[in-house]
């Protein structure tokens, strides 16, 4: 057969969509909650989608460790992570890791939702809705209380790898 | 009064998305659509929702030139840029410019949809949902062609302007 490859005939889409988002450069994140046991995991997902009401989204797996908290969650914690958190990103995504145990330093803010220190930035977002899309949910909620004023400039993840920005 | 500053009780809500998501880079995408006329705009929300079956999320605002076209369209064109490509991201995020006129290079592809040529990657998807989110929607669309194999690396955006990764 001589379909064209560039109509992915020849390429099933999951595939193709692995493909095209290893093209892509994304801010890293880390979603928190509190339930039964403080919950958290590292979300390359994270985008502010409405200025009014100032809402945020993100996805999450049903298949994931911290579905369980995030499913029950009436907010959440949303952490902007800067280049200097790598480890804490690759702890925040490694399966069976005690991601709250020491060194990550968290605290409890407000609503109870666990706080990590040192990111350049975090707001507590009331969860409004958990959309269904597929295998995931579609998060979104709406910022109730931040800090944006932490320091240092923000980690990205590409191709598989943290990276920084150029300058 | 002595409100903690962190608590955002000084700091109006939508202000808070703003300052945090000024700490946040993203990279950056141009979703396109077919309608009467072709439309796109430059997006820093696109992710990759879900693998199975294979999803995207992006924002847009209903108040937007063009959500009309967005709104009604079955297909749309995602479009992964390249650092090379600043220029188009600005034309497509500038108000009132013809942004199919030159220089900006496309075709029609599947579907009927624009599509940009010169980017790092490129998918056709079938819209599935428009989810209301204030005055914008999140849409949800499944991946059914593409192109991952463009050159280049990505362009990223962070505090108001276009950047790319360090190494």
């Amino acid at each position: 057969m001589t379909a064209s490859p560039e109509l992915g005939a020849q390429r099933p889409a999951p595939d193709l969509l692995r493909s095209v988002f290893r093209r892509h450069a994304a801010g890293v994140a880390v979603i928190t909650a509190h339930g039964p046991r403080p919950a958290g995991f590292t979300a390359t997902s994270l985008t502010s989608v409405a200025a009014e009401p100032p809402l945020v989204s993100f996805g999450v797996g049903t298949g994931s460790s911290s579905w369980p908290v995030i499913a029950d969650a009436e907010h959440v914690g949303v952490h902007i992570l800067g280049e200097h958190q790598s480890e804490l990103a690759a702890t925040f995504a490694r399966s069976g890791a005690d991601r709250f145990a020491p060194p990550t330093r968290w605290r409890s803010g407000p609503h109870g939702v666990p706080l990590l220190e040192g990111v350049l930035a975090w707001m507590v977002c009331r969860v409004v809705a958990r959309v269904p899309a597929g295998d995931h949910r579609v998060v979104l909620a709406e910022a109730v209380a931040g800090d944006p004023t932490g320091d240092g400039r923000p980690l990205l993840y590409h191709q598989g790898r943290f990276n920084g920005l150029r300058d």
